[in-house]
């Protein structure tokens, strides 16, 4: 594993999704710092399952708990440790796994790269459930960069073909999607969506989507090209985000279909500042920040954990099998990923404002 | 700036469109390997300028120099250094655009981030002729690659609206596209993508396109997630070639709009080997190989660089103020950059398996 | 801070002396190989303190816990966490400390570089507690070096002016060093050493002294010049043990007093493989291993915690001021800072291996 | 090889003794900074050969050729790469050395490494000559430190057993010793020193010595620890240094032997600020800066070319050789080494400080 990332503010994940616990460091976070906890847990609530229809209902508490890091109430500049606890754990569901693949987990890749020994129980390091120390991680840095008027903000794009109303690139103004259980623009795109993953609930299946971040407040001239500008580094550290396949920034793959002439973001100046009077960019160019709101979306996989019957093989006797996955799962993990994404943002832009 | 890159083969880029030459550093490649640099030289041509009415007529004789890493006719361990002069410069061309950023460059991002210290001749560091020492390193590493049996393969997927045969994802068969001079597929695609390209050119303007690429022959059990996963890998090197916006695996944004049903990749026995049969996942799962082919594809947004008059301001005197890029410009890069995208991957593919 | 290191094994401390809790994350260890962590235990148990009169009389537990990383008995690719709870801590000992520094301790340096905001409680993350997931991640490392027929041994070589018998640099044979309580290979040499500890007691004062270490059975042809050969990464990760303030590899500063001719190392035929009849070399020749014993020193300087008045500032008031620091200290940390060098070479050599 | 270093400020060092040229990367400058490259051209001097009786006849022109990273006469944030030409080769002389590795050479090692594909010619990339990338590195950061009130100042300390006056650890006044011939704080003992010299050369033999090296005007509060504290980045980058077996901080091994009473710096009132009485701390404590001068030594052992037959074996046929090493080679290479040292020394505290 390489579950390490950072140069300035350093990440390092642990846990299996059955072992004792997991958990994350952060280090390099500044001195003196008062961290708020209360927000922190209720920024990792936005993640938690259980907590309607839509999500698997194993119950976790999830409830972080700080062995370093902290002094007197603030960041002390040693390396900030937090775990969780894992309580709800069956590995007994798990048994069958260890030889018979779920088709599109990382069971197969796993098996082959640690010979054997991986830890398949709940998805091992590979579960959804260590996204919730990366929300740790990103909900402590967030508050930092709240305090330099920095606001990192995102909805769920698209859950299979229907889409919210997307950000205006320009301009990003809503307020308040975070605080929503289902968080999109547009609640009636919002209704389409849930009842799109209830179906597929119902068919023992599962749906993906797109999830749309905004970070806005990000003054222009950050970033290190050739390798270490903005896009290199935030598409490194969300594709460490479980079943993300895709990332494009602006307006991305639609680029491609534009002319030069109507792609361009032509510069103004904005009172005294300069901006652009579109953000087809996304907020970058060349690697380094323009000042305009960072934009960019991650795709999903649907679920690969699904109900029915999938072809598969057994490993040990090299011979096809019929594979049931048991257990219950989500049918569609987009709109639990929104946080996550929030917060491997998050520490990503503090990392490179840390420089 | 940040131009290196690699943790076991590391890249270090250097050079600006006009300063007195560009070059690339290799360090950690094995030793005791003949690189045939006729076939390095054979494969930069391919990105080199000049070569037909689709791209710029600035002439480069881009032979690139090797000044160390050689003894004996093979890599000797020492890091492999290969320059390149730049003859064909002129700055004068480019007075006015260090006051006036062009729309969609790293102009105005540079000049802030480098307090206005930027090298803007021929767009210095950020300019596309820097992808001639990335070439030059993937170029290398290729060979390296082949021997182990793993080959780079990549076509134009996509100008403005017009496609190309896509690769079956299952089966890369494609024998001989990089040695065509317009790498597609299907020829008749290929027609009416150069007919966009002039077009846009006649109207003296720019189109994007999006290139798909091919890894066959990685094992499976390669890569390093959460954080040096093959997609996190891929991806954060991939954003270092200019004009990418956005980068999918497998069937990629694509796979938000299927349910789990259809798009896991079922396992089965292919004679002595496990297979999937279909490979949405790209060849990844969990951040490592599956066996199946590496597939992911790049969107590159149109050429920033049109002839027409835009929108832009003057920094000094804060001031609205309308440019035209003088010189003349590729009117679509995406031809161009398909030996590019198959370099950079071909020297990060060699990195993850020098673990 | 920065306490992470490594490439291959990568290692990550926290915690502070009056944390909660401290620990370490270890990830990238091969999987499938089976910990004994009773092992474990006792390796720790050799730096742990109040075992006898030469150190401090606090008691800790110091049973490490396993939070990740393990299944089925055995490592499994995942980041290894462990943890080790802060049981015996007394805060309120400190209070004086955070306005009048310690001389040679880190309290002022800190002080500047966190603002006001370090913890000094016992000495923060600077403790030489924090030597304790140092040890526990050597210890783990230690045992796949074994397996590899690669040890660590190491020996007090001084305390004050009193020297132990040191290593024969070309052939290691000491067997039970490590298992003794005070690690001398001259038990003579080792009472007049504890007879100048418990002076230096008499006096509330301290003394320091040197570790001798040797690595046996890494083949020749191992480490990563010029930056990252096998003295540029044992000297940056021996500098992370507080109160090292020097190091010197073969026979180190004194063979800046030989000859040319005295001091290399004459290669001979030893059965069927080359050895040298000397090794003022250490084990090592351009950064890489020639097969002989790697062995450096490592100079301890004395306790800076002593009970003796000592002069100081306050920074509050910036004037000079007395300082008596409370609390019972070691007069010598050498002798339980034995297994720490170990450890720490451990898991740097099981990561230049690990390439 | 891993021949590059560095975090903020990256540097990749290239070429081989007798490769066509040798050359750095710097990458990280910060832009618009005007670089004396007459100054730089001067610093390199001291390093070059054949400049008196006490270094090798060897001539090199050694001017190096910026290739990028300069734009109007400043840095522009592009890497700034330069080259040096091989001029004065003479491959032949080594033809022996393949199959008969030198006493305390890297060639062994590095044969064993890259199975026989290492370049033996002049010493390949392990040759002194690549100190001259590094000096110019040094140079250029130099310059950048000087404008930050920071200064590198080294002197040899002892060549063989004659010692030159220390530095005063508290106070380093000394002006002028960089622009010595032969650079000693004591004129006598320097004179004593080259005696040592010549009496070795004229024996066909070699003789080592120490470097000590301060650095002044870094404020408090800089360094990363535990791992990227003054002491690990200082050490790690000299080692990177031919023929470096050791390096100590402030009085370094000496501090063993003294009580902590004596060896504890006691902090005082100084004017306005804090500083140190004594400073047998080098300047650090846990890991940082305390404002007081960075000291360390660094020990060079007798240079291992020496002209008396010596006992070594032929590789192939695996039987005992004698061994006469042709050519004339550095009696002595500290001298030449002390602007080395600060070059490293430079180019390290400046990446620190980039933080």
């Amino acid at each position: 594993m390489s579950s390490m990332t950072g140069k300035n503010i350093k990440i390092s994940v642990f846990g299996q999704s059955h072992s004792a616990a997991i958990g994350v460091v952060i280090d390099g976070l500044p001195a003196g710092y008062i961290v708020d906890f209360e927000r922190v847990n209720a920024f990792m609530a936005r993640r938690a399952p259980g907590q309607n229809v839509l999500s698997t209902p194993r119950k976790e508490a999830d409830l972080p708990k700080v062995l370093s890091g902290i002094a007197g109430g603030a960041t002390c500049g040693a390396p900030l440790c937090a775990v969780i606890r894992n309580g709800n754990t069956r590995s007994g569901d798990y048994s069958n796994i260890k030889d018979c693949p779920r088709p599109s987990h990382a069971d197969y890749a796993a098996f082959v790269k640690y010979n054997g020994a991986n830890d398949v129980a709940g998805g091992g390091h590979f579960s959804g459930r260590l996204t919730a120390p990366l929300c740790f991680a990103g909900a402590v840095c967030m508050q930092l960069l709240e305090k330099k008027g920095i606001f990192v903000k995102s909805h769920i794009y698209s859950i299979a073909d229907e889409k919210d109303t997307p950000f205006d690139l320009v301009n990003i103004t809503e307020e308040d999607i975070s605080s929503k259980d289902f968080p999109v623009i547009d609640g009636e795109a919002g209704k389409r969506m849930a009842a799109k993953i209830l179906e597929a609930r119902s068919h023992a299946d599962s749906v993906g989507g797109i999830i749309e971040c905004a970070v806005t407040g990000v003054p222009a001239g950050v970033g290190d090209p050739m390798f270490d500008g903005i896009e290199n580094i935030i598409a490194k550290n969300i594709f460490a985000i479980p079943a993300v396949k895709g990332i494009e920034f602006g307006n991305g793959f639609d680029c491609t279909r534009l002319r030069g002439s109507e792609n361009n973001d032509p510069y103004y100046i904005d009172g005294n500042k300069i901006a652009t009077k579109t953000n087809n960019a996304g907020g970058i160019t060349g690697g380094i920040t323009t000042g305009m709101p960072i934009v960019f979306r991650a795709a999903f996989k649907p679920t690969s954990s699904i109900g029915r019957e999938q072809d598969s093989v057994s490993l040990s006797k090299m011979e096809n099998q019929k594979l049931i996955v048991k257990g219950r799962h989500d049918p569609c993990i987009v709109q639990r990923a929104v946080p996550v994404v929030e917060a491997v943002t998050a520490f990503t832009i503090l990392d490179v404002l840390s420089d």
